[in-house]
């Protein structure tokens, strides 16, 4: 018998999907790991107990997370992700012809190895071979001083709660700046703008503190409580216009979500947040 | 004790608030109207078991409904409300002081009674001397034939079922068109773009019939399960690039979520839905 699996906020809320059945459930050094088979959105993965991802709904998440940072860079050729263990990030970025490798820095092995057997359909891109998939802990990656520069770096961490709490303050930020390229463009998910506004807004103050031009944009994931979702776009010399549109174009074609009207759009500032800024 | 109050889609999906009294709770003739007071989003409104709105969310939805018609359509002097028995849909379209009459067409008088008596702060226009609010059938409105003319049609009706449903048909929209002025703009929420996709495709797919510029737009509502939520924009003469800024400028000193970004934001339409169009 099915039965209701809940994430749920602050006691105040909750977001329940009913589940057939579990494929996979273990504690890890870090957290507890389950992927389960819903009724509604395929199988989907959580972490501690919150939903991370879904079958049916993850590009909503991925292709914005990802997209708007590829399609503006300068140059693609080597990326850094931290975090991303379900392997949908790496996914899109490895959609490009132009990268020629990616770091994935991913704290949690046991998150890589269940999402590669139980959730293959998301992370569709494990075999690539400018993918390097390392298992180590990002905020000491971010304080490497012998790394050849990354045109683009991306923070895919869960919430600010357990092992992804040091990926919300500013020596990370300043770390990843570091471990930039003059013109690379960086970019993290920041939160929901309304269950988690104080978060998303200092998030944006701090990343504000390292980087020139720093920009939050916003977008729907059903799977995560709170209406909309947020991403904050930061670089020293590009903007989330810039555009590169051969290289949008071609993405285009097999997007669900993301086109050039969606990355535009999505950087529109609610005016609460507007004036909170 | 404060239970939980739970929204489910298809026994498959639920979004539950924590609820700390009902504040009312009747059958009416048309459905089940409850008011509860809940620990996150204030005070929030049922109808059958499905939300409505809530305080601390709702302007992501009457805001989103209300202004991209508002701002673009040539007059504003004469506008119809179908629906919006919770007085939030009034209350925004009653800020421009340009607006000199309104018609608010409600089937339900109790939806009123309650939210009048438990929900003033969303209802906050009820006293305006331009407000005429009618306990009537929407559907038996739109087709009435003795009517000045409607420089904006607004339709703030429930999900397709219930006293909704003919809300959603041809001969409903082509009622609508037949009231509304020549260069008049008509807008409804039009449901979410992945939980009742179909609906929506259909939806969009009828106004094409009677409408010649039909545009859908997004947006999140925290309240309704689903990710993003829609509305659809229909006119026959008006586009929603059309802003009149003068116009848009003034409602946007008061507004918490639009602006000019939002408005044209939110009209960018995902690749899936495209597709399908």
């Amino acid at each position: 018998m099915a039965l209701w699996y809940d994430e749920v906020f602050e006691d105040s809320l909750r977001c329940g999907l009913k589940v057939k059945r579990t494929l996979f459930s273990e504690q890890s050094a870090f957290q507890r790991v389950e992927i389960v088979e819903t009724e509604l959105l395929g199988k989907a993965l959580a972490l501690d107990g919150l939903w991370m991802t879904s079958q049916r709904d993850e590009k909503y998440y991925h292709e914005l997370l990802v997209h708007p940072v590829m399609t503006t860079a300068p140059s693609i050729r080597r990326v850094l992700i931290i975090g991303g263990g379900d392997g949908g990030t790496a996914r899109e970025v490895l959609r490009y012809p132009e990268v020629e490798h990616v770091d994935m820095v991913e704290i949690d092995g046991m998150v890589v190895q269940a999402c590669k057997q139980f959730l293959p359909e998301i992370g569709s891109a494990w075999d690539d071979p400018r993918l390097n998939v390392v298992i180590d802990d990002g905020i000491k990656w971010s304080k490497r001083t012998d790394l050849e520069p990354y045109d683009v770096i991306i923070i895919d961490g869960s919430d600010p709660v357990g092992p992804a709490v040091g990926l919300f303050d500013l020596e990370f930020y300043q770390g990843c700046q570091n471990l930039l390229a003059k013109d690379g463009v960086f970019v993290t998910q920041s939160e929901s703008p309304m269950l988690f506004r104080d978060v998303h807004l200092d998030m944006i103050g701090v990343m504000k503190k390292t980087f020139k031009n720093v920009h939050p944009y916003y977008g729907t994931v059903m799977i995560y409580p709170g209406g909309a979702w947020s991403w904050t776009y930061a670089s020293n010399s590009v903007s989330p216009r810039d555009i590169i549109a051969e290289r949008a174009a071609f993405v285009c074609e097999v997007t669900e979500i993301y086109n050039e009207d969606i990355h535009l759009g999505a950087f529109a500032v609610p005016n609460h947040i507007r004036r909170a800024l």
